[in-house]
């Protein structure tokens, strides 16, 4: 994680409050390719470090959810096999999907982390306790957010979130000890 | 933005006056990639920040448009989500596309900018009134151009040049916070 | 490779008794994208430079394996080009499968290397005689393992390896100027 | 190009007398990926410089081959779009094709420029007068290479190959200049 060294405490004692991940797809957990083929298809790039660290994190308890502006059977697809069961897909109106998730969830905004690259995030990443840019993220959301990670979407970066939030929360190398038995 | 020193003054005055963006594809949008599959598909990677770019610029009253010497779908798909109203595609002629669409469009040499990656694009980019290169292009072009771009194509090279385009017409900040509310 | 200088003879050492490579997918024969379309299709992207080395690896008489935890027929088909006999898909529990396959090909630890990227592949990286973690694995993997890979999964990470135990055998050479003729 | 100091004034002297380049695929053509789907479909990322190169260089009068030890449709659909119809697939004996093609084309080694990145393309690269190697080569090509290119393959190395072999021969310039009337 890359950030202002006077706002590493705050976040890293913020970082404990969290309960809940939310993420957006293009180039978060992806690199932010969008792939058109000539038939027609479409085709997203997610990463199994990001996969592994999305169990490791329903495992320690942690809520995941993913809010994207996409509307995306490929994201359907990822979301599945991850058990991620939060999914607000083709919103651009992020704020909005945000509201009805906290009611839903009935969760509050310090308890939520939230990991975007780009200018629809800013809504959501001004409201959240914990807010994420990625490495390739526009200038206003890295402005925005209190860590900018230092790999890119798509290559690890909510992988290191995840790692830094139950680094955070104390355990991690607990966690990590815990899942090799369940696998 | 990399340019000699002497010339940045001169692009961001000329900046000022753009009202049409055009933009080649392979190597611009893309990173050049020619992707075949077997049986007989093709694909094409575009970037989720140059898509963004692309509506904020729209958004702004910027004119894009596209001119490739590609004649595919793929390029049809990506520009219909993105609105891209004026597609001159199979045209390895793009002097005479660029010709074409100055009269359809009734605008002159100094009000459009054309981001280029390989010697085809060198007749227009001599034209235009804010000359674009992307990091990754041939020597050539690179020499042609006012501007090299610091992200390579389909890395958010024409996000970039949108950007640079908004902030030198002193409405890039004004732009990014309107943009959220009609999300 | 890169590992602590200490670690190298020993490594080198132990280089020379590995008669089967064990090799994770996800990570290691790829970059570690997890593609999907939306029509449901996935996709894993291997290297040649890996394909070739494996087949020099087995020209030389050492016997590949594959333990993964994805179960694909996109592994299924690289494993049948390369003509890799040994394996085991859709295993998240990795020592089981390594112990079975232990059985099946009567061989000891001392004998096998793994390479892996990710923490469901501590506990088999734990028990082999030559562990390796290639350049994007997790952080408790590359403390766990005696070797890191100067280069990336899918990026000739495994050729690297075989290049490695293939000279610490004395047999390199020799294997590069034999396998010219057959080919 | 990269080359030890006192090879340079021979390769350029060399490449003054290539009439023929031969390529190869996986590695040279492409980044060396090799991409199985699910469904059993493959791609082949190839490269929109290179592509453009090719071009340049049948204007400029080369003649352009492909050797490869993949037999693969992908390389069909790419070889036809640039138009080139020296095609030896399927060929793991690179040496033999090589022998083949020699007789076919009427021509002798000194005449002919080869571009490889693994062993099987190592006794076709002692044979020619221009043998060079990409930079993701393995070691015992670049060790066999006249050159090695800065680009890795599929990101512009070919063009680099036949930019500096045209501008050996004195003709880059005008054939960029002359091309750009023909499109």
């Amino acid at each position: 994680m890359i950030c202002a060294p006077k706002r590493i405490p705050e976040m890293f004692r913020r970082a404990r409050d969290v309960k809940t991940l939310l993420l957006d797809v293009d180039g978060v957990l992806t690199p932010g390719q969008i792939v058109h083929s000539e038939s027609g298809d479409m085709l997203k790039f997610f990463n199994a470090l990001d996969g592994f660290g999305i169990k490791l994190a329903r495992f320690a308890g942690l809520r995941i959810g993913i809010i994207s502006a996409s509307e995306s059977d490929a994201i359907r697809h990822r979301a599945s096999d991850l058990k991620v069961e939060v999914l607000y897909l083709g919103r651009y109106d992020k704020l909005n999907a945000y509201e009805s998730l906290k009611q839903e969830l009935r969760i509050s905004d310090g308890e939520i982390a939230f990991v975007g690259d780009d200018i629809p995030d800013l809504p959501v990443l001004r409201k959240v306790g914990f807010p994420v840019a990625v490495h390739n993220a526009s200038q206003p959301v890295k402005e925005t957010a209190g860590f900018v990670t230092r790999r890119g979407g798509g290559q690890g970066a909510v992988r290191e979130v995840i790692d830094f939030i139950l680094h955070a929360q104390g355990r991690l190398e607990e966690m990590v000890e815990a899942i090799q038995a369940h696998l």
